[in-house]
């Protein structure tokens, strides 16, 4: 059931809004009582992190998976980072969508906790991409962080236009977008 | 007052999102009456709705005037149009923020126009990038439409994070991120 709320209210939040999605909404649509609803979530905010935490951890950990192989290169790291956003987008586009777009909806103390995993995620590119310079196959010129909110913001954007029923699975859209970051576009 | 009321909204609508901002919290915030408000506004969505139009088409007269000039190429072109919307996100970025989250609160025909303001921004990178190719300067093997939307999301992303009290000023980040588009990242 609490499974149930989860993914009936993250269609509800993408499609309305959280402010403007009540939790009678949300009951009415799975057809059980507000009762329900409270026997699993004290309020609609913390419904919301906990769309968002799940979200987020869920993410951090599999990138933890992939950077963490030590028989993987930077450079591989990297790639298959960019293929995870990219098949993350199509099995959870809608809770990033809502994740993006209602984090100030969030508690300050709840806003901040997801802001650290953000930013756990972010620093573990990071790292990567110092691995890379260190090893020889990134350029020294590199400016780490900016470089990083680079490939970030690429990759993160596709769950704005990235449509799963269209022409490119997500991996071939990360191969094109892998040899953009690696390699630039100019001849 | 038009222009008051819209500097206003577009700072309420950042803080408190659209649908928990009232006219009412918009008209106390000036000091004025509602009826003020609706001398300029019919609705809060036609207020929405002026704010993203003015946003979406001064940001598409720009890029168009970029795009026109023919005393560049067309790697001149992209760096100069990846530094209007680093410049712009300084500018402008509560509106680039209002624009984004709150786009599905537009009624279908002011969305769709939106939309279709935001696809001839798309196409007119997409023509660049082909300008280029056709040229010499960029690869032949670039997937047009799938690059296109690695560049505008590594530079629309911008808006989530960069601080313009920061390290960096719009136009050094632009460098960076034009030399990793140009150029990759491997050495």
């Amino acid at each position: 059931m609490k499974e149930q709320i989860v993914v009936v209210s993250i269609k509800l939040f993408e499609k309305k809004g959280f402010s403007s999605t009540s939790i009678q909404d949300i009951v009415d649509k799975i057809g059980v009582t507000k009762g329900t609803f409270y026997y699993y979530f004290k309020t609609k905010e913390q419904l919301l992190m906990d769309i968002h935490y799940n979200y987020i951890t869920y993410l951090l950990e599999r990138q933890k998976r992939i950077f963490e192989n030590k028989s993987l290169s930077p450079k591989e790291k990297l790639i298959k980072y960019i293929h995870l956003i990219n098949n993350d987008i199509v099995e959870h586009g809608p809770s990033a969508r809502v994740l993006y777009r209602e984090l100030r909806n969030l508690s300050t103390k709840n806003m901040e906790e997801i802001t650290q995993i953000r930013r756990e995620i972010r620093k573990n590119v990071e790292e990567i991409i110092q691995e890379g310079i260190v090893q020889g196959d990134f350029k020294k010129s590199l400016k780490v962080d900016m470089v990083t909110f680079g490939i970030i913001g690429m990759t993160n954007w596709s769950y704005n236009w990235y449509d799963s029923d269209g022409e490119l699975t997500p991996d071939e859209l990360s191969t094109i977008y892998s040899d953009l970051i690696l390699y630039g576009i100019v001849n």
